[in-house]
């Protein structure tokens, strides 16, 4: 254990709990790890991790992580483990967060709710982001802990402001892969290979990547107009998408409700407007 | 006119096509347009293009241009421009394309259809680039003339090839904005501006784009192992985004498409695979 270094719990050690352990350990600090299948603490306890018999053995730690499936799953842990500091690292609504908060905040507990953008592979890394809000004293005393871990970003006292963003980024990834994947079976039809299509979807992405400070520039004004390219003309091209997709015998069920909503979008009179108008018939 | 520059065709002068114009303008080759409406030309005829008054009149041209709403819109104008070398930049599907291609092979007309993917902005920027299919010695001819337009990329001798990529590209175009604009709707019932959310959005996105090629590799192989992320716990990663998104009062209609899709393929069985396994419920 080096010098000023901290002894860490790790609740859960699944896929993301086993990486972010393995990064603490990585780091130097003394790490306590308790998971319902004790059989995968294994490769930690060969790095020096110390295995809880219960999440209270865990939580006698100077701060504790939690990350295991869902906060329905977590609740009777954290219950059984009553840390000291506790940053929750386990994805669920803002709702969820919120409540688990008030929970801490009842018994006593110093709580920092986080969500990790970023796969298990990415732990410690620079491809690694974790947002987090809650208490900021908390945080502020463990941030050299959680840089370990991520590039930490600090949203607000908000316990529930994490989760939100979390989901609404995750959103931006499903619906890309959901949009990637749809990519590949309808060039696929054809007999093109995802190593041949897959370098144009990627400059492409990122061009579209671009497109997207405009976009937002254009729904925080209300100003739709453009010179780029008018919604009709984008709703018809998604109608020759899920067209082309049925007419290839592929499913076309995801391009059909982005369809459907820009229809929406062109029948409440966005057709010449930008595709940023789209967001009038979301919110 | 340049030393050796070709006299280039344009008909249709929409956002797009006046772009395209434009830029070859700027190239120094001789341009001349043709749009329905010709008051559009008057900033291209201000900068040294011939306004024709018939499309039969820009057609005369080396090569011809054509970039209208539709393939519906444009065969009339086709058919009465009738040109020697066509390049169709008109989006629609490849059933179209290969349509247009025997029309212009039975008129004597050389034909390639391409595709532009950027915006009207970006033509003439490295931020432009165009797929081609079709005639492989009608696009070596014109390769010049086309690069003044964006980075050429010739995908092979069927025309319909382009028309395929693009409704494909864009349609993770529409997916990526569709799940931006659900983002911003989202993290806006709590009052975050879209300038605030829009750089960690960026920044996610890019992480996103590096987990594409593993997805593909997943598909090409057919092997769905993960040690990254379980399918299932993404799955119920959507349910929380859709339960969040209508308890916060907005519309969930496309992440309830994509949480459909996971669902089914965790219903067949794909719960403890890869993202990439939604792809056999896909084709
Ligand atoms: N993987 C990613 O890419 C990623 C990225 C960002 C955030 N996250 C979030 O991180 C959290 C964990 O994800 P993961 O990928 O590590 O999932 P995982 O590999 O499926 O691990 C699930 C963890 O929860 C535990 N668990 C499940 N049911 C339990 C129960 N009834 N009682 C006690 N423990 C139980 C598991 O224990 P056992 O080992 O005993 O089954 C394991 O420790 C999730 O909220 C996820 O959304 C994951
Ligand atoms: N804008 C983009 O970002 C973008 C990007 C890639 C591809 N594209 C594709 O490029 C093509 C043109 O798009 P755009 O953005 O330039 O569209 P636009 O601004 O709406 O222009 C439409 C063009 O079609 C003409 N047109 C429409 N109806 C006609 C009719 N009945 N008879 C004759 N001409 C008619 C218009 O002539 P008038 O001026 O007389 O109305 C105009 O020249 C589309 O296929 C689009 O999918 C556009």
């Amino acid at each position: 254990m080096g010098e000023g270094k901290k002894q860490v719990g790790v609740l859960g050690l699944g896929r993301m709990g086993a990486a972010l352990a393995g990064a603490l350990l990585g780091a130097g600090h003394d790490v306590v790890v308790w998971n319902r299948s004790p059989l995968k603490a294994g490769p930690l306890v060969d790095r020096g991790a110390r295995l809880a018999a219960t999440p209270a053995e865990a939580a006698s730690a100077d701060v504790v992580l939690s990350c295991l499936s869902t906060y329905d799953i977590q609740q009777p842990v954290l219950e059984a483990a009553s840390p000291k500091v506790l940053v929750n690292l386990t994805s669920g609504t803002p709702a969820e967060a919120r409540s688990a908060a008030a929970w801490a905040s009842s018994a006593g507990i110093d709580y920092v709710d986080g969500v990790i953008m970023a796969v298990p592979q990415g732990i410690g890394t620079a491809q690694s982001r974790i947002l987090y809000g809650g208490s900021p004293t908390a945080f502020s005393a463990q941030r050299e802990v959680l840089s370990v871990l991520g590039e930490p970003v600090f949203l607000g006292e908000d316990a529930g402001l994490a989760a939100l963003y979390d989901l609404a980024l995750l959103g931006i990834m499903w619906s890309t892969m959901a949009g990637y994947l749809q990519a590949l079976a309808l060039v696929g039809t054809e007999g093109v290979a995802p190593a041949a299509f897959t370098p144009m979807a990627l400059s492409w992405l990122s061009a579209v990547g671009g497109f997207l400070p405009g976009i937002g520039a254009q729904v925080a004004s209300g100003e739709y107009a453009t010179d780029v390219s008018a919604l009709d003309i984008n709703a018809a091209g998604l109608g020759l998408l899920v067209e082309t997709s049925r007419a290839q015998g592929i499913d076309a069920s995801v391009p059909a409700a982005v369809r459907e909503l820009f229809d929406r979008a062109v029948a409440s009179g966005h057709g010449a407007h930008a595709i940023a108008s789209v967001i009038e018939e979301i919110r």
